[in-house]
């Protein structure tokens, strides 16, 4: 069945606490090639049938109301996997 | 910056309750096209430099340890993103 992702990321000026404590836990791990780390979230919604165009704007609208808040997070990706 | 996304998604026979709360959802807001929504992890890792397959093997490391719990997550994707 296919299936659409929304991937979704605290913005860019927000505050990302998990963010931070995983950058400051990684070199005391031995990984020491990373500067940065954001969290956010990845949902994956399964479609019955055909991933129409309809269906596309559906979860576009979904991801931009129920799946982020747009205050503080960013939609930055819709997209559709095929299984 | 290059950034390296690693992505994390609950396993399929574990339990999802905030994708089961979501898929519940979803219909009261007019969303009728899905029958099913995961719930996982979406990391940025910013890498200072290039990305050499060195540091691409330290994320797939880092993603298999600290960044996923491997009773309960796999790591669906690891990859480079330029900007």
């Amino acid at each position: 069945m296919p299936r659409i992702v929304v991937d979704v990321m605290p913005k860019p000026e927000i505050l990302d606490p998990q963010g931070k404590a995983i950058v400051g836990a990684l070199p005391r791990l031995g990984f020491d090639a990373f500067s940065g780390v954001r969290q956010g979230k990845r949902f994956e919604l399964t479609v019955e049938g055909e991933v129409t165009e309809a269906v596309l704007e559906q979860a576009r609208s979904a991801a931009a109301t129920l799946l982020s808040n747009p205050v503080i997070e960013d939609v930055v990706n819709v997209e559709v996997v095929a299984d």
